[in-house]
């Protein structure tokens, strides 16, 4: 059998490549939340949604006598999981390994076949430069501590079947890997998203505020003639030191605003795109059943971008 | 973060590429053998050895309902198969599936790396294009079918708990599949492997002699000088047509040959090699303790083959 290379190099062609979204961010940082959006609007038929906390080299059993939690790099098959998102952004189909986070149990893979769009979220997907090397647009969500500590006692408690006790215990634990794996994560993404109550402005059952930080790694909408750059504003673009010194836009939009006063912001995110695709309606779904506008906001700005990818 | 394109393909980049063999054939046809000779030879850190049984689709339960046996394409990952040794022909690690043939549950996967040499045996490696693509020797083990079932009978009744009257409805219920399947790539191989007794010839304890098809696809070593064509030498090398019609080279060992006899092929067979690797001694073990002449002949054919791919 001659020419290997070549039958092989023949072998690996594919034309059609999805657009890769990565969604990184602590455990309970509202990645799932801020995804479910994006599947919505997009329609499920067009997006394959993937999470990379499946990689685990070790089953619960294994990890109780294993000096790192599973935020480690080293207690994930990171090689692979590169390995998988690239095939999935080259077009390619993967057979994904899955936790069942019930049992602790690493159980039967499944097939994933990339769509259109695949969103890649998880604790580590830009975790180095093989795995980021993978993505369109890569976020990361950044919320404050005590908020993220919050969602994770709420859900932990309620969903997984953990004591308030457990779930603090396993986060004081978690905290050195998070500081040295996760939270680096933060200057590799193109756009990082902060959701936050604002100190003092804040009525009860107002959604929490965000502040988008917009990186010029890929090219955003012109929101400057939409927006005021005045704190007082409710929405407002300010520039901004990055935390390595470097210009960077910063797009706040306060929980207290209401629909209409963001429709020019909408229209600026969208306006760009030669779409027969009307602003999708049906953003901003927390889960409470509150609509919210900076939700809204931040998955609109999402949209545009891997629509404009593709 | 721009050039996608460029740093998808500098992260697929490796240099150190193994040698693959491929070992197909139908169940209990030998490859598990002929293997195992292979792997002591070459010493078990250089060699990784897969099963591609393990790509099914479905476990014993689901099939139940399926109008196909293990043996059909559709009953497995075809595709993921085909990547996987894709990835490990260029010198990458994969996540394999494991189907674990106790219980006839998909379970955990396992990693693979790639050691200097790849030998993938089972039912379908060289199924497609896509899958022969990645081999640099295939080889295709056709035994008869009244041997293959014999085989087949002495291992499924001992080890693996099944009645004889199970085995037989197994086989029946397989055989159209075999056909269609299985047997459709004894034309792909490069070498075609069949043990077989010897009519009249053999006296019980004998060793099943063997008949080597050495098809052009790959250079074989020139073993006219030390071979007789005549049909009553216990080895010969007589050219044949193939079934297609083509020239080609079938090498006989008869299993009542004996050791010394075979000195003059095993020199002609490893000569080219210009290795310091004696010539492996540990060879023709077919597990009953008895030396087979024309294993081990076969053996050091396909390790000659491996050692000059590398």
């Amino acid at each position: 059998m001659p020419d290997k290379e070549l039958r092989l190099q023949r072998a690996g062609m594919r034309t059609s490549r999805p657009v890769m979204l990565a969604i990184a961010g602590d455990s309970a940082a509202g990645k799932t939340t801020l995804t479910k959006g994006l599947v919505q609007a997009l329609g499920k038929e067009r997006v394959s949604a993937v999470c990379v906390d499946d990689y685990h080299r070790y089953d619960r059993e294994e990890r109780k006598g294993l000096p790192f939690t599973p935020l480690h790099p080293d207690c994930n098959y990171m090689e692979i999981m590169a390995q998988h998102l690239q095939l999935l952004a080259t077009g390619q189909p993967i057979l994904k390994p899955v936790y069942d986070h019930s049992s602790g149990q690493l159980v039967r893979p499944e097939l994933v076949e990339p769509r259109e769009f695949v969103i890649i979220e998880g604790l580590l997907p830009l975790h180095n430069k093989l795995l980021r090397a993978c993505f369109d647009v890569a976020v990361y969500l950044d919320p404050p501590e005590d908020v993220r500590i919050g969602w994770k006692l709420a859900r932990d408690t309620s969903k997984r079947g953990y004591s308030e006790e457990q779930v603090r215990a396993e986060l004081a634990r978690r905290e050195p890997e998070s500081a040295e794996h996760i939270r680096t994560q933060k200057p590799h993404a193109d756009i990082v998203v902060r959701f936050a109550p604002i100190a003092g402005r804040d009525s009860p059952g107002t959604p929490l505020s965000a502040e988008l930080l917009l990186r010029p790694t890929i090219r955003h909408p012109d929101l400057s003639a939409a927006l005021s750059s005045s704190h007082h504003s409710p929405m407002h673009l300010k520039m901004l030191r990055d935390e390595d010194g470097r210009p960077v836009d910063a797009l706040h939009i306060h929980g207290y605003v209401d629909r209409p006063d963001t429709a020019a912001l909408e229209e600026a995110i969208w306006e760009e795109l030669d779409l027969h695709m009307p602003l999708p309606s049906d953003l901003g779904d927390t889960g409470s059943g509150v609509r919210s506008e900076p939700l809204a906001i931040t998955q609109l700005l999402l949209l545009r971008h891997m629509l404009m990818a593709a």
